[in-house]
């Protein structure tokens, strides 16, 4: 039995798909094992635990492999390629944890749960796509596309044609109360996989699906305040975030107020699509009233948890008290 | 809120994959919203409801798809192509269903959660694989798999050959807490799509993945039993259970005793890969204390219910009081 203090931590598709390996499930599979190793230093201390996964590389290949078979099965949308993901990345995940917890005799289960996470169809992010996704095309394949489908396409540096999608903010849960029961009653929760699937709210009050990817980051932001999580990890590949990264005066982050990381933030030192989402969620988290937000990598949790890496982010009265 | 009593539906894959369609997700969309719809039958009488559903056609997609990218992407194991079905059916169904709930103004919840299920790695079935899976191979690529995949390939009848797994019988639901912590909590829960996915307890007492499919019709009678369904119904594409099925003399089963039915089953009225894992089902269920097992066809799910078409299997006290 875990304690009632409730940790939710995000990570990238690419802790299990590395840009360095094959892909294949085999490396795939031993990548989930080794971050459940990681997250064991979660669960060790108490907390339930809520992970929220990235599925970047893995829907490409799903997109990829949609492509591929193009003339003989019908591919699917976007929105139904995130679930896909959801269920084999949750699949190996949940089994790596099961076992994971198993080897160190604790009895908390563990459950992937598909969820649905709504978007506004008047979001910006709609009138100007902007995310690449999937397949590099031939220019005829890409024109065919834009004209059939009326996907938006771009011209990637000499690789191809590639189609770019919305990447619009999440503004609901779908699946929250189920989520949130499911912690209640003492579940290792896998949720909001890849961000979660795609769906909008249309005039009649219905879901419908929409071709869009949402960043996981906001989405394990939301999650992380509608659960009350005490503690928000996001893991990415450094220790800590840098001012000025990779200048002569690069500056490593330790501890700052959410007001000091707000006017960092303004100050344009984190790149959006990289360490920007990732500060972004972390300032929207504590300013929601969450307590702490933790930025660090897989390599150096244990001592992020211990308080000797990582940048944690605090509300003021946090850092006073 | 619904009642305290439970219904276990279960219906095959191809309730949204139609052979006479071409299997576009649109179509998809469509026969899942159809499928719910008829569905409402069993919520309006109060149950609170368990949908399991099969997935033989859309995991036979994804391996084709993983075929036709096998020289880019390096294509899942079987259980993960499960892990995957049960993410975009799970979607397409739950949408489907919490919007008709919607519609109907009613309150009921629903979540699909990923299930794996679990079976004996001595199983006989493991002996003698018999069940085809994904795409029709040439001879080349057959004789290739079977070497270096050490995958059992058989010919059919001058289409090309065929990968064939073994079919096991279902052992334990891994995720059954869950799902009866959800049916208590007031979810509709869809689980155990396409039988779950395959996986065995090593010695070691941990779970791998293990190339095999499970009946969803076993796996959905597992289900039944453990959550203590009032009702279990199977659905297929004919209205009532016959015995002499196609014969002259064919007769159609109205009401029958478990004990009756298993005489018919002895006698092998009803074969395999169609009616006898439904009738096999449905008699398992009632021999482990089930009240009331129905096979009938989806358009005639009303007057099941009312009592005036389908073929029910009671238990012998059910009959007599």
């Amino acid at each position: 039995m875990q304690g009632n203090k409730i940790a939710l931590i995000a990570f990238g598709g690419n802790a299990l798909l590395k840009e360095t390996e094959r892909g294949t499930q085999g490396e795939q599979l031993k990548n989930a094992e080794k971050a459940c190793r990681v997250l064991m230093q979660i669960i060790k201390r108490g907390y339930k635990l809520v992970i929220v996964h990235g599925n970047g590389p893995q829907v490409g290949n799903i997109l990829i492999q949609m492509e591929e078979a193009v003339t003989k099965i019908p591919p699917f949308s976007l929105d139904t390629c995130v679930a896909m993901s959801q269920g084999s990345m949750g699949y190996m995940l949940e089994r790596a944890m099961r076992n994971q917890l198993r080897k160190e005799k604790q009895s908390y289960e563990v459950l992937t749960v598909i969820t649905e996470v709504s978007v506004d169809e008047k979001d910006e992010a709609f009138k100007k796509p902007t995310k690449p996704v999937g397949p590099f095309f031939t220019r005829y394949r890409s024109s065919m596309l834009q004209k059939e489908k009326k996907w938006v396409m771009v011209e990637d540096s000499g690789r191809g044609y590639r189609r770019v999608v919305p990447s619009p903010r999440p503004v609901e849960i779908v699946n929250l109360d189920a989520i949130i029961k499911l912690i209640d009653q003492d579940f290792l929760v896998i949720a909001c996989g890849g961000g979660g699937i795609p769906v909008f709210k249309n005039a009649q009050g219905l879901y419908e699906g929409i071709e869009a990817v949402i960043d996981k980051d906001y989405t394990s932001a939301l999650l992380a305040s509608a659960i009350n999580a005490e503690l928000f990890i996001i893991l990415t590949n450094v220790e800590r975030v840098a001012l000025n990264y990779g200048k002569p005066d690069q500056q490593w982050l330790n501890v700052v107020t959410v007001d000091e990381m707000k006017t960092y933030y303004k100050e344009k030192h984190f790149p959006a699509g990289s360490m920007g989402p990732k500060v972004e969620a972390a300032i929207a988290y504590i300013e929601r009233g969450g307590k702490e937000a933790i930025i660090t990598s897989a390599d150096k949790l244990k001592e992020a948890l211990d308080g000797t890496s990582g940048t944690r982010i605090l509300s003021l009265n946090a850092v006073v008290s």
